[in-house]
C-alpha cells in the first residue's frame, strides 16, 4: 500500500482541515438543545462518508439522536468486519477551564484542541479518511467493511441496541473494529483486551420541604446535605474499599500472567502524578496504580449539588442535596445488580429526618476480550508495521458499553484506539495529537490488508 | 394614642401598597450586580422618611452598599431611641421554587410574598410608618429617634461598624431598637432575649489540576468530591455533635431557670414538624428541640458543589469540590476562634492527595440579653398592649452579628420582632403577615409612650 501511503501523506493538511470542520459542530447528546447539532453532524458525517467511497451511506432516524450507517461490499464471500464509532461528545462545562472554545478546533504543539477530538470524532474521521485512501487511490479493499457510527455513546446508547437487533442482516460481520480507546504511550503501541463497566446513580437526599434560614432552623431539622455527605462517606471504607454489601462478590482476583504482564509495562507514576496534577496517588490498599485503573473496581462521585452554591455567604438550610455518583466494574459484576446493592446501602445509610431517592442512570458491562482470535492477530501486526514497535495488550479503566453487546451480536471486537494518556476525554482541553491521527490512519489503511490475509 | 391608631387603620391600604414598591427593588447585596439597585432602595428609603416627618433623612455612602441616617430630635434632654435595620436582602434564588415572582410582591391569604418582605425591609417600612402615624398626625414624639438602615446585613455589615464608630455623636443614644426577629407566634407575642452567633467557612478540597474522565483515572486518583463528603461526614457524630476539638470548650449550660422558661413554652413540635415538611426531627443527643435551636451550637453545610450537575450523567472525575459551612454559636463561644478550630479540624480530616482551603466568611457574636433593663419592660408592656397578651421572653437560633455591637457602642438592645414562625427568610416563598405588619406598626407607635414614661 505504498501509493496509499503517499496518498494519506498526500492529503495529511485537508484530513485535520476537515476533522476541525467536523470538531466544530457541537454534538453535545446529553443535552436535549444540541439535538439538531447532533443530526447535523451525522448529516456531515454520512456526506464524507459518502465523498469516501460508501455511496450508501445514509443518515438512519431513531427515537434519539440518528445512527448513521454505510457499507463496501468488495465479494459477498470475503470477510466482513464491521466498523464502529460515535460523532456525539460529552457536554463541555465546565467551559471556563478551556483553553480555546470547546468548539473551535485549536492547533498548538502538534495537538488539535476540541470537544470530541480524541473521543470519538477524530477516530471516526480516521476510519473514514483510511477508507477514501484505499477506494479513492484505487487500491480498493480486500474485505468487505460496514460501518454504524452512533450519535448516543454520551448517553448510554440507548437506541442502539434495538437498531442493531433488527439490523442484523444489514449489518452482518465476521468481526467488529472499534477505535475509542488509548495507546499505553506514544511509543507503545497497544491493544485494549479489557474494558470496565459502569453502574451510575444519582441520589436525592430530601429533608424540609423548602429552603429553611439555617439560624432559625439549624440543629433541631436534619440537614439534606450533612446527610448526603454521610451517605457518600459511608460508602467507601479507611481502606478505599466500597463498603456496599455483596459488591466485591464477583470480582476476579488479578491472575498470576496479568500480574506478570503488568509488572513489564514501563508505568511511568511520576509522570502520571503530574500528569493529573495531585500531590500523591491514594486508591484501594494491596493494589498497584495500573491494577486499581484496570483490575479492580471503584466508585467515584461525579457531581455534589446543594443549597447556596454562589459568591458569599448565605446561611441556608438546604431542602435537599444531590450527588451523581458512578462504579466502575470489573468482570463479573452486574451493572444492574451493582446499581440495586448501591441502591439497598444508600437507603440504609440515610439518617432519620431525610429520605433518600436513588436514581439508577445508565449502565454498562465490563469486558475481557480473547487475545488468541485472528482479528486481534491482524491489529498487532498492522500496529507493528506502523508504529515500529511490538504492541501491548493492555485494559482501560473506561467503559464501552456497547462492546460485549457487539460481541454477542457479530462477533469478535478488536478495540484499536489512538488516544494518548492524559488526552482530556471528558474534561476540559480535550485533545487529538495530529501525528498519531496520521499514524493512526496508516494503521488503519494497513489493517485491512492483515485482516484479508489471516481471515476472522 | 386613639388618633394615631385611626391614622395606622385608615391608611393601611397605601401602607401595604408603599412596602410593595419597596419589595420591587432587588436589593441583593451578596451579588456586586445588584449594587445599583441596593442603592435605589437607599434612595427610595430615605425619601420616605423624610415625607414620614424626619426631615434630615440622608443616603451616606460607605466602600459598600450605603447607610441611610435621619434623626428626630424633640427635646434634648429627653432619652435618645436608636432604631436600627437593614433594607438589604438575600439573594432569591433557587428562583424556580418561588410560587410568585421574588420580587413582584404578591398578597395571598393576608400574606404579602416577597424577598425581604419580613427580613427585613417589611420590619424596617413599620418602623417608617410608625414614625408618619405620630409625626404627621400631630401627636408627635415624647423621646428623640434616630434611624440608622444599613444595605449589607446579608453580607457580614462590612462597613458598618466603621461607621457607627466615626460618628459615636450623631448617632447617640440610651438604647437600641431593632426589629429583625420572630414572634413565638401570632397569639404570643415575645421578646428576643438571645441570638446564636455564626461561624461560616468556606471548604474548597483540591485534586486533580483539571477535570477527569472517572473511568480512565478513577480508583488511583483521589476524588476531591468523596473526600469533601469525608470531611464534612467527619464534622459531626452519631450523637449529633460537632467533633471539633475545642467547639463546646466556652459553651454554658442551659440553666435551671432557663429550662423552666422552655418548659412552659407552648411548642407545637408537629406544627413545627409540618411546617418544616420534614419526616422527623433529629439533632444533638440529650436536648429539646428548642434547646438545640437557641441553647446550642450546631454545624450546617449551605451549599455543596463539584463536578457535573446538570441533566444526565458525565463521568468526570472533579478537580475540586466546594462546601459552605456555617457554625451557629451559643454563649460565650467566639466566631474568629471557632473558625479556626474549625480549620485546623478539617485539615486534619483531609485525606492525602488532596489539599484543602478554607476561606473563613463573615461571623457574628453569639448575644445575651438583660431582661431587667427598662427598655424590655417598655417594649413587652407595649406588646402586651397590642397583642392582648403577655408577652414571653425568648431567643432566636439565628444570628444578628451587630447586636452586641451596639449594645456595646451604645447601649441596652430591645430587639422587638414581628416575624411568623415559618415567614421562609432567606428561602423561596418569602412572607410577611400584613396583619402582623399593621399591628407591628400600632406596637411600635405605643412603644414610644411606654419608653418615655420609664425612661431608659
Amino acid at each position: 500500500v505504498t501509493d496509499t501511503a503517499k496518498y494519506v501523506t498526500d492529503n495529511r493538511e485537508r484530513y485535520e482541515t476537515e476533522l476541525a470542520e467536523f470538531l466544530r459542530i457541537p454534538s453535545v447528546s446529553t443535552d436535549g438543545g444540541h439535538a439538531d447539532d447532533v443530526k447535523a453532524a451525522a448529516e456531515w458525517l454520512a456526506e464524507k462518508i459518502r465523498e469516501a467511497g460508501l455511496e450508501d451511506a445514509e443518515v438512519v432516524a431513531t427515537d434519539g439522536h440518528p445512527i448513521v450507517v454505510a457499507s463496501h461490499i468488495t465479494d459477498p464471500s470475503a470477510p466482513t468486519v464491521l466498523v464502529y464509532g460515535h460523532y456525539d461528545v460529552q457536554p463541555e462545562d465546565p467551559v471556563e477551564l478551556w483553553t480555546s472554545p470547546p468548539f473551535e478546533p485549536d492547533i498548538r504543539d502538534g495537538r488539535m484542541y476540541a470537544r470530541g477530538s480524541i473521543d470519538d470524532k477524530g477516530q471516526v474521521y480516521m476510519h473514514v479518511k483510511a477508507l477514501e485512501a484505499r477506494l479513492k487511490n484505487g487500491v480498493g479493499l480486500p474485505v468487505n467493511v460496514k460501518l454504524v457510527f452512533e450519535g448516543e455513546e454520551e448517553v448510554g446508547s440507548k437506541n442502539l441496541e434495538a437498531f442493531l437487533k433488527s439490523n442484523t442482516d444489514r449489518l452482518a460481520a465476521d468481526a467488529v473494529l472499534i477505535s475509542d480507546t488509548g495507546m499505553f504511550s506514544r511509543d507503545i503501541p497497544s491493544v485494549t483486551l479489557g474494558l470496565r463497566g459502569l453502574a451510575y446513580v444519582e441520589v436525592i437526599c430530601r429533608g424540609p420541604k423548602g429552603d429553611l434560614h439555617s439560624g432559625s432552623y439549624g440543629g433541631a431539622v436534619v440537614n439534606p446535605a450533612n446527610a448526603l455527605c454521610k451517605i457518600v462517606a459511608g460508602l467507601k471504607d479507611d481502606q478505599g474499599r466500597v463498603t456496599i454489601p455483596g459488591f466485591y462478590d464477583k470480582v476476579q482476583d488479578v491472575s498470576a500472567i496479568e500480574k506478570e504482564g503488568l509488572a513489564k509495562l514501563p508505568f511511568d507514576e511520576p509522570g502520571f502524578i503530574a500528569e493529573t496534577g495531585v500531590t500523591e496517588l491514594d486508591g484501594e490498599v494491596g493494589f498497584s496504580t495500573l491494577e486499581r485503573l484496570w483490575y479492580r473496581p471503584t466508585l467515584d462521585v461525579n457531581g455534589l449539588l446543594s443549597g447556596f452554591t454562589g459568591e458569599g455567604a448565605k446561611t441556608v438550610l438546604p431542602s435537599h442535596a444531590m450527588a451523581k455518583v458512578s462504579m466502575r466494574l470489573v468482570p463479573n459484576q452486574d451493572s444492574s445488580e451493582i446499581a440495586e446493592l448501591a441502591r439497598a446501602h444508600i437507603e440504609r445509610l440515610a439518617p432519620a429526618g431525610v429520605t433518600v431517592e436513588v436514581n439508577e442512570q445508565h449502565g454498562g458491562t465490563p469486558w475481557v476480550g480473547d487475545p488468541s482470535s485472528p482479528i486481534f492477530e491482524a491489529g498487532a501486526a498492522a500496529l507493528e508495521k506502523s508504529f515500529g514497535n511490538k504492541p501491548v495488550f493492555i485494559r482501560e479503566g473506561g467503559s464501552i458499553p456497547i462492546v460485549p453487546m457487539f460481541e454477542s451480536l457479530f462477533g469478535p471486537v478488536l478495540l484499536l484506539g489512538f488516544g494518548l494518556p492524559g488526552s482530556n476525554l471528558h474534561a476540559p482541553d480535550e485533545w487529538i495529537d495530529l501525528d498519531m491521527y496520521n499514524t493512526g490512519i496508516m494503521t488503519l489503511v494497513d489493517l485491512y490488508d492483515e485482516i484479508a490475509s489471516r481471515g476472522v
